[in-house]
């Protein structure tokens, strides 16, 4: 089945404490986007991909994935919260596909992580990929806390990948504040959804340090 | 009122895929438990310490601190699980004191934390510091699997930090599997545990990559 992935780069930076989305910043001097769209390209040579940029950054993450990226790339506009950035990233997908939806943030995701949740998603609708705690876990409720099992809590990565006939229909649906990430959406609208072990390499570039953290990664698996 | 400080070294390199014990490798030049050691030393310059080893790596170990360390530091030998490792550290603590038990693979751990844990635990009997997660996270639960609110959601570091008549009165109970920290140990008791903002810096070296982050985190420290 053909393949489309929605790279959703919706931060402005404010966390990193830089001028610069961290999407933009360079990593072993490639900027983070660059990285994450040559791993689905790597992953997939005929895969269509659209990149949701947050509207203050269009032109210049236009000019910076061109200038790197030898491969046709949509750039659409992101919205008001990650729902509706991804709700514009979907108007993109036109035919029928497994669609990914990806952090532009998680740079270091693997062509392996891509290509399995690729082949989980076109037998059972959705690939999710996740990763148990390796901390002891508390949970809060109430005012209160108690201990949770850390082998029963696990962490949600991207990409996110289903079916576009779930994904499409899912997100036919008004804003609602529980739409934590993509999977939700696609549970609310009834769809099972499969998870499939994530890896830890595959970390989110959210804070100044997580550009070095990443670096080491790279490093890492060349060893 | 006084401080004692028993460091858990649990861990015999099989994660680390070395022969040396990942508390034994060195980060910017220092092995990972001498820089555990000074961060108690630097928060409190009288503080006791207690190291638990591995048995098979009690010479080395003792070598090893005794020439970084210029300070007088107890070692004993660990148990078959990390509770029966504690429980025998905790046999050194013969004074009424606050009592911190702290992973010895968390070496970044900052003088700040440990303070701020010391006076939560004198005012309120426990200190135990905590991060809220950075992902969505999944709970499993008889196979099926549900979105948890991740704001709920706390992951749990060290030191644990208790008085000592509470952390020794409660670990004069037989293993539990249920024990997986010091505080579902210390709370099983009727003891309250009492949560503190931990710090993202406080990671557990456990996997290779783990000591090339720390020494990020080290170098993101001095910017």
């Amino acid at each position: 089945m053909k393949k489309h992935a929605v790279i959703v780069a919706g931060g402005t930076g404010v966390r990193m404490g830089t001028s610069q989305p961290k999407q933009f910043l360079e990593i072993a001097g490639e900027p983070v986007i660059v990285h994450t769209l040559r791993a689905f390209l790597t992953a997939f040579e005929d895969i269509k991909l659209t990149v949701v940029l947050p509207v203050n950054h269009i032109q210049k993450g236009t000019q910076l994935i061109t200038s790197r990226v030898d491969y046709p790339v949509e750039i659409v506009e992101g919205g008001e919260t990650r729902f509706h950035s991804v709700q514009r990233g979907l108007a993109t997908v036109k035919e029928k596909s497994v669609v990914f939806v990806h952090d532009a943030v998680r740079c270091l995701v693997s062509t392996q992580l891509i290509q399995s949740c690729y082949q989980q998603a076109l037998t059972t609708g959705s690939a999710v990929p996740v990763l148990s705690s390796r901390d002891s876990i508390r949970f809060l409720e109430e005012g209160k806390h108690r201990v949770l099992n850390r082998e029963q809590v696990l962490l949600v990565q991207t990409p996110q990948v289903f079916h576009s006939e779930w994904i499409l229909s899912a997100f036919q649906v008004p804003y609602n504040s529980s739409f934590t990430d993509e999977a939700t959406v696609v549970e609310m609208a009834g769809y099972p959804i499969k998870l499939i072990e994530g890896e830890e390499s595959n970390i989110k570039i959210t804070r100044p340090v997580d550009l070095h953290i990443a670096a080491e990664w790279l490093q890492e698996k060349k060893r």
